[in-house]
């Protein structure tokens, strides 16, 4: 009944290590060992190569209205791009609309991701808007799986909840045994330090990097970790950029508390000068924004000192003309940028291959720590029996470039063009299946299932 | 060729979750799967059980000359006791002797455990005269396997270095990349407190206590992780004890370093009521000395923030008899106690039954973390193919009761005697035998294999 | 032309000490000597006293409009208080009112103060509502030596501005030169905290004290500190009562950030331990609360770090009729307790006698930093040439009873009713005039005189 | 029986600032006030002038024996240049020799003090063998008013002492209500350091520098905070230059410690630039060394903070030809720099006129601070009725320029030269004397007094 036997690789986890094969049974895996038979299974020759969890990218933002237009990724075409990059699992962003349900909101996103997606994916539920009636639909969220509530403490009046809400929040999730995560910016500042730069007539894309400056990401992070304390909630800040912000997590641990951090794979790599003095500096305008080289330092050394869990994207991408409704007002540059593609093969050429983290560490941060967190292990993050056969076959050597004219992401730009990597995904399996061999994309559209999530066990 | 085959348990590693077979062919493991064929090896049926790797304390004192005496256990009954609890491999200190050589420190070790011991050992070298001909020598230590160097901050004229010596060493160890390890306490202060209450005829064992305030050993923390941070040298801090010391690491990871830490089974569950004030509390003089509730707090929290690594046990056994050579003064009462035999069920019952910590961080902190920082992953700390088959078969509801009655360490007192625990180990694997099985050895002396280490991969 | 000599005390200021005279033309002194001659003047024997300057109280809150009735004590019964007390100028808070302007809440102060006080007064300018308009009138308060703008985080609705508000504030502030005080405590989080206790029927004064717990102040000073440094502006928290708060401030140091920070006399003296189950309770519901007693460790040692600058009151009395609406409903209590009068006394008794700080301290924390920080030294806050007459006379041995049978606040319970206090005030002085004798009030209503204000020089 | 009138000059303490005269009989002041009758006292007219105490430098080094010479100040030639520097009272350093007794170190301090100081002069006790003997000579040192006990943690074999020594000796100090003070750098780590760069040919003053990071220095900070701590003695940390010694001061404030501070003008306004690549740079070579320009921001924040409570030199002047001793090698330079006569004028011109201090900050650390924690107040630091008249008037606005070819040190280079300062000294009074006037001095060879110590009281 094996159905793939992939031979001879390097397979590679958080705590494995052993040029052996993977046997694979249907959707799961059935055995790991040296010389497996292949029984009549399809033969995957991995020999030279690395094994790895599949990845599991926990910040992904599909087909989103915001700022008047929709990220450009539909569930399609980004999870399709994510499993080329070796991201078989994605957790996509459900946002409330404020006056309305979260279910209405769940409805709305499960519409647009069911018989779509072609990788596997998940939700968090963003919570905009916290009263009585939302506090009720808590449990029912978490009975569906979908275990983790992200907030947001800018965008007032559109994502934005005051502190009062984010207590309760807190309250009610953790009854539930569920996570608060955090966009942890302080609007309030950001909002007036944009209306100032706009005033004095400072519209390019450098203002939107001005505007959000550490000490708004620093504040609060500091503040979010407070609350969790105080509410004893499970806590996790997304896209955490800066030294300031992580030392409010370095600080905490001395009342012995524990806050999960997740960076994004641009945050590591890429630094504030990308902004330069022209328009061309949309490419990069997300929120938080770049920051700084002795931020990069953070983050490394956060990866490394085991306070930086999780390093995702943020995919959040633009095709070129919507980042045009921004020529003339940096507020107006719909936020985010394209990475879902490209997260694994950049952190690792930069992370394992300059020596910075172990190739342990790396599939740490890429799958298994986001698969304990969000409640997906032992099914998702790791190579385990009766596990989701999610694996991808990196060709460690082999050199490539990345392209906007090669990528499989829906917009047309890249945010890292050029950029040489060694080290290059050759095939990547999804439940079982190959989802994608030397480039080309071998499940259908819908063939995607939504994961069901459980507590965080970590 | 397969030897021995543990079906249908719940096999569980830090990144591994699953009722599954593990096979074992000879001294490795050769598959983990779902039904795995006997093939006609032995089978050794899990049903119900959970599966761990074989435990690693890198923290054991076997046979030791120390205060006029040797510690009680020999490499024969200390590797046998541990293999009791599930302790595959130890690492023991070999002490250099002042005015000697590294290589003479290590003959005499070598004479005492070759052929001696029963469980798998491997040697951290303590060097207590770093000099420019200790400097030739450490080279030749990490050719042998022997990649870490411990330090001692106290014990002024017999084991101690000063901060000179530390700059050195660390640079030297740097170059050839091991890792430095210390016991940081600050040795000048405990002297003269110790002086002081023997001058005033306080002379119980909670005199032992009170010579060693939190101070002396935050003080020392902090002043090895400052010169580990100049040198850039791996460093370790074993047994840790307390918040004072926690938070000097917990500040360190502001300017980017990492340290890590150990601490010790007792430091987790026992405090410093047990003193009293009656000779008895002689069975706790160890050093550092038992803490306060509010430290074990902080250990179990450094656990689950990823900053404490590593939970060992300092074990260091001195019967009744030795004990009492400090009768009539604390400072002549030899340091150290029991644990070597009941570190992972007591781990087991009071962390992960109590829900303290999940079995994945009870397998990372008794097990991978060690075998990842002290260079024998993956042979050791893991379940992976080709790795030692060293596994631990825990029964995970079946209560049992400490006592020195019972206990296979050779000395005449348990420290935690008639505590009852909910897990009991039945079965232990070292390299595809059984070593233990229902409360008997299973393999003779000289059994066990001085284990090589390389660099740390973390 | 010399109307006054104090002859003989133990002249003490914060840089001074030494049993000598004063002599005193019209409201200000002429000079400080040994022997010098009276001619003609007035003299006071000071044999034996101590002669300190005139106490300065920088938060007070007379005849305030506050949870639909009135503080009551009007700038004529409060200022006649404090002056019994020792304290001859106090700085009272205009409230602004939403949707209203500086000016008009100016006014309406102006309009209970003016021709009413008996000590000296000034104004902070509390901004309830920065918007466009109100920024214009920042430059005219501080023309007219209102240099000192307050901020609340808490009371949403009413006092609250938020982040964004506060922003601009500072930024405006800063441009002229002035300093931004905060009543720093998270008022989102204390409302739900609120909101939760009532609907769970928990109505005594102790929910108060349970509605506020400590991190919602250190969370407030942290942001508040944080936006202060962004800004660059002179900061200083009001009625600082906790070590979380502080520790913000400490932090802060490290970014060589200075910010003022403001304790009362409650918060060194009393604990939370007077909430009680019972009603009686509401004597001390205030905002913040009352702490634990390791937060008093904290301020003393505050104190004398000098990172803690001015112990004022927070003088907000409410007579038993007024505590008595929130008999059913703890937040339906008026907040604020009766302290205006014993400052002095009771600081030199429990912290002078007691050998907590010095008497170089006393006059610092007590008078000569309020007056430094908000920009009424040297006229202000010392003994100095030419500086204003007010002089405090304490006889230190007397011991004396504090009761509301016998202060003179217009308030018919006492915090602190039946504490015995070393040390006596007989005599004050205002501006060269004996305004209190031997318990008597030697000047009229209306005496008091506004202070303009300058800039913080410390 | 007036002596002396200084009229109308602007008079300005920590806490008195006015235009107003000081009257002086004999050696004290005796009034303070304005139109003082001059009744035949001679007038010195100081319109358009600032009066301020006499200066206190509480870390001098005169006529020293160190490194194989003498400092080449003697107590006449130093405390005749600190006169011209407005510094009318130094605190010297008697060093004990190891092996022998504080008395008779103190005897030979004495014999080369008594009779040649031209200023006032008091002595710390170096500690650097501590012993039973020494132990029962601390109660007598304090009895003869030296009440400051120093220890060098750097200088091994000739001052250093050890942890042991530094706890008996704080227990000691404490029990007497004295000060213990720190040369706070980790010793060993800087004789390490020296030992490589000299094997290495490494020989340039530069050398110096980089043998003593910034981490020995707040290594050693740390830990004789937390001894101090641990003993509860009054701590003092004398000359510290950088950030991460500081931050020491500052974390310990955290556990509700005080520990003063001292820096020294020359790390205020001088860089390690100065070291460049020639000998030139010994003209700078001390310990600890001069750090980087943003060490220089913290110090200057760390004064305006409370947390840095004086400003000294460590003076210890050597001539050319005596740091030619170390011309091939850094570590022969004798360490030290002349700066005794023009730290008052360089706070002044760099600090108050350039708005980094306020006038009243100005005199706190150059002397009010210096006399409460040295136990001098009220005598000395202030303009105190009863006080020494020891007085320093300033033409604030005079410029002149710094040079080896005016300057009174008996040393023959300038740390300083050609620095041009705006603020001169004018006139110098030392216990009513006129000490030096318009350059001259005034007073004699031995006109300075011993000044006996009491406890601190800050």
């Amino acid at each position: 009944m094996a159905t793939l036997l992939v031979k001879n690789g390097r397979v590679v986890t958080a705590d494995f290590d052993a040029v052996c094969d993977v046997l694979i049974e249907g959707e799961t895996i059935a055995a790991i060992g040296r010389n497996l038979p292949a029984n009549g299974a399809e033969v995957i020759d991995a020999t030279g190569k690395i094994v790895v969890p599949g990845g599991i990218d926990p910040h992904v933002h599909l087909d989103m209205p915001f700022m008047g237009t929709f990220s450009s990724d539909t569930h399609e075409t980004g999870t399709r791009a994510a499993l080329h990059g070796g991201t078989t699992t994605v957790i996509d962003f459900v946002l409330q609309k404020q006056g309305h349900s979260l279910r209405e909101a769940l409805t709305e996103w499960q519409g647009r991701a069911t018989g779509t997606a072609v990788g596997d994916y998940s939700f968090h539920m963003a919570v905009t808007d916290f009263n009585p009636d939302t506090r009720e639909e808590i449990k029912d969220m978490v009975a569906e799986g979908i275990t983790s509530f992200k907030t947001f403490m800018a965008y007032k009046g559109a994502l934005m909840i005051d502190d009062a809400q984010m207590v309760g929040l807190m309250q009610e999730v953790r009854k539930h045994g569920g996570l608060v995560t955090a966009h942890a910016t302080n609007g309030d500042m950001i909002d007036t330090l944009i209306a100032q730069h706009r005033a004095q007539g400072k519209l390019t894309p450098r203002y939107h990097y001005l505007s959000q400056p550490e000490v708004t990401e620093a504040e609060a992070s500091g503040r979010f970790t407070d609350i969790a304390d105080y509410t004893g909630v499970n806590a996790y800040i997304v896209h955490l950029t800066c030294e300031g912000a992580l030392n409010q997590v370095r600080d905490a641990t001395r009342r012995n508390q524990r806050v999960f951090v997740e960076t994004c794979i641009q945050y590591l790599l890429l630094d504030a000068d990308l902004y330069g003095e022209e328009f061309e500096g949309a490419k990069w305008v997300m929120s938080p924004p770049l920051r700084e080289k002795k931020d990069q330092e953070t983050l490394w050394a956060g990866i490394n000192q085991g306070l930086v869990q999780v390093v995702g994207t943020d995919h959040c991408p633009f095709r070129w003309e919507q980042k045009l409704m921004g020529k003339d007002d940096f507020s107006k540059i719909p936020n985010g940028h394209p990475a879902i593609e490209h997260r694994m093969e950049l952190l690792f050429s930069e992370g394992v291959q300059k020596g910075r983290i172990s190739l342990q560490k790396f599939v740490e941060v890429t799958s298994t720590n986001a698969a304990k967190i969000f409640g997906m292990f032992p099914r998702k993050g790791t190579i385990s029996i009766g596990a989701d056969a999610d694996l991808v076959i990196i060709d460690p050597a082999a050199k490539h470039t990345i392209s906007a004219a090669t990528h499989h992401m829906n917009v047309d730009y890249s945010a890292y063009e050029g950029w040489e990597l060694t080290g290059k995904i050759d095939t990547v399996l999804l439940r079982g299946q190959v989802a994608v061999d030397a480039g080309e994309t071998k499940v259908p559209k819908g063939y995607g299932q939504f994961i069901r999530r459980g507590k965080t066990a970590f």
